[in-house]
């Protein structure tokens, strides 16, 4: 696809300016429109290599729909509003491609797409499964001829993916979280002599407790805090937990217990154990309810929280960092685009712990996709219920610096968008999706 | 009382300074302690006529067990630190005071503890239960000859105290609410179409919505919104309210329910609802599990939150308003019994609307004790499910301006007093509290 320069033949013949494809995958987060923002401000500065920058409704299913934002007709204001505006933009997906033996259509789809398009680069932003997508698009793509860069731009608030330091949306969720904690103590301390003697805080983390250890971050380093962490990595056993709510009951008069959803009792979710004698009969609920009802059988009045959506679209409370990473990993991407990379993420790799330094670099996608990273054992106390002062070097300048939104009217004020649709070129698609 | 003055006789016999005591009741919020900050700073600057600042350990309780802490013997930055610094400083309480005929005891104990620490002004600080503690506090005092200025300060997120435009707390409850209902309509807006279309989040208020209401401010006002309020003021009719979600969910995509704990289903309370058809089984959880039951069996994947604490600890999203207020309240308190009143709360008059100006007056705590205000009809849109402009023009001064709090390390920093205590001159109490 070079094609020679027109206007001077003393010129290396230069590739004509494409167009490049932004799209958001998976749970969003506080910050994964700043990677938004990164992409769409780092393209528009080299008008030389992108000519249009579209972004794809609903992740890989816009794609194939071809329903595109073509933002080329946003102003530079709310483009740079992106960057403090939670949610996703340009809306998410939780669906994957199939694999390309099994729906060959799809794939014939998304090439005559991404060619009526003149797509020349596509950025896949989003967690494991994402870049599990993100490397099948580029594998189809190598396999036929599309002159096509595919970067992946890590997102996660679970933090699991490999091969970067941290995902973006983790830090900010983490600093969410701790200072919810923090908060919510000091309030549960004045209620205690009285009233409530139990917090239970039930976090996200399907299948890694790394939003739980954040909320260690909390108190001081000290193995005898007014907290119990229940990781997602670590077995639930209803009398050992009893046992140190009591001691820790005993010494505070109070405790704040932070359990990860994805708490696990033996071979099921704490939260899904349906008829076990642990929890009594089927609820509703989710893990938070269950735990409160074993606390108050022990003698305790509790309170319990669920955070749910908020601990991921609190942008008012983000990590500095966070933004910052998340910013640059969108920028990065467009980077690599330039230099003429495909088919890698993304990642961040710490330079340094205190001070805290990072820079980028492009990991394969296939190293990163479908790839989940617990919270390793030296992270995690010996007693299971708190985090070392390893995890704390290493969650500590995740949740540094804030970076608050503008409030207008008493409420903070988000970007607003246009998101007017580009042409569509092609007959509507009946494939399965 | 009235001490000559001993240095000249060229003045008018003036008081001998006395001591004060506050103390801190019911639910805490994030801005309690800036009434305490109010109350002890106002107090230090009129050394003329006020000795020591006491605060009483959790309230009444602290001042019927002679535990009360000595103020003076704080720093001056970490009491200003206190404006700023969520949870009770000094310990709540949720006791109230018998009536006199039943327990003399523990009426005489206090009339001893008042007298042996020369306590002339008490500062008693909540909603309308500890109006009443208070009020019969003064009126016992009354009646037994004892020199004593007895203030209420106005305290709770549920903004149900009469006689006052609004209750410190209740404003930053509201701002924490619905910010967060703004953002994580931004994440909902972004899920909806593949994934979460329903999003519960359940938020306190037993006997009144105004908490509920506060969120209908996270949305421009507009009748069809994508929000649905579920206030405690309006019987909850599972069929009119599965009839209005259709109708959101088809109009916006998706829908965010924001219920308060107190929701009716006639005569109970739906989150007690025990076997009910319209919740089914007995469960653990609170509402928004139930709720969210409902909204599954009509076919909508929901998630669901419950704020619980956390609404009222939000210190790093306080409203400046309600800061100033609150901090205001406890300063008018020492100002009040400077002015030789008693036997009132300190409430807020709004004198107009836009711009918000207010003034702070004294109200008979008979007026204020134990009297529940609900959100008014006129608040309350037609069809249940919202709120009117009417309201909006009530609300929206009340969570204006923000305060954000010092933050160390990544996290808010808060004040750390040290909470010495005054010796005690009493052998200890045994009397039934």
């Amino acid at each position: 696809m070079i094609a020679a320069h027109p206007a001077s033949d003393n010129l290396e013949p230069q590739p004509m300016p494409r167009n490049i494809l932004y799209a958001q995958s998976g749970g969003v987060t506080a910050v994964i429109n700043a990677s938004a923002c990164g992409v769409i401000e780092t393209a528009r500065r080299h008008p030389e290599a992108f000519c249009k920058v579209f972004a794809a409704r609903d992740g890989i299913l816009g794609v194939l729909n071809e329903e595109l934002y073509d933002l080329s007709l946003e102003e530079a204001d709310q483009i740079a509003a992106l960057r403090h505006t939670p949610g996703g933009a340009f809306g998410s997906c939780r669906v994957d491609l199939d694999d390309p033996a099994d729906n060959p259509g799809q794939y014939a789809r998304l090439l005559e797409v991404l060619r009526v398009h003149d797509i020349g680069t596509f950025c896949y932003n989003g967690g494991g499964g994402s870049m599990l997508t993100a490397a099948k698009v580029a594998r189809f793509a190598r396999a036929n001829g599309l002159d096509l860069s595919v970067i992946g731009i890590p997102k996660t608030i679970d933090n699991d993916l490999p091969q970067t330091d941290t995902s973006p949306g983790f830090g900010s969720a983490a600093k969410y979280i701790a200072t919810s904690v923090r908060e919510v103590s000091l309030d549960l301390a004045a209620m205690a002599g009285t009233s409530t003697k139990v917090f239970i805080l039930e976090v996200m983390g399907r299948h890694a407790g790394w939003l739980a250890a954040g909320a260690g971050l909390a108190f001081e380093e000290n193995d005898d805090s007014p907290l119990i962490l229940l990781l997602a990595e670590v077995d639930f056993d209803e009398a050992r937990f009893l046992a140190k709510l009591d001691a820790v009951v005993a010494r505070h008069g109070w405790c704040i217990v932070v359990a990860a959803e994805g708490l696990m009792c033996g071979e099921q979710f704490c939260a899904q154990a349906a008829t076990s004698e642990t929890f009594g009969h089927e609820q509703l609920g989710g893990l938070a309810p269950r735990l409160a009802r074993l606390t108050r059988q022990r003698g305790y009045k509790t309170h319990w929280a669920v955070s749910d959506y908020f601990q991921r679209s609190a942008r008012h409370l983000a990590s500095r960092v966070d933004v910052e990473q998340a910013y640059a990993c969108g920028a990065a991407a467009v980077s690599f685009a330039l230099e003429g990379r495909s088919d890698v993420m993304v990642a961040i790799r710490r330079t340094s712990c205190e001070p805290y330094l990072w820079s980028l670099e492009g990991v394969p996608l296939d190293e990163v996709a479908d790839v989940e990273l617990p919270v390793p054992p030296e992270y995690i106390r010996a007693d299971g219920y708190g985090i070392t002062p390893e995890a704390r070097r290493y969650l500590r300048p995740l949740i540094q610096g804030e970076d608050i939104p503008p409030f207008r009217d008493g409420l903070p004020h988000f970007a607003e968008l246009r998101l007017q649709r580009a042409e569509k070129r092609l007959p509507p698609w009946t494939g399965k999706p």
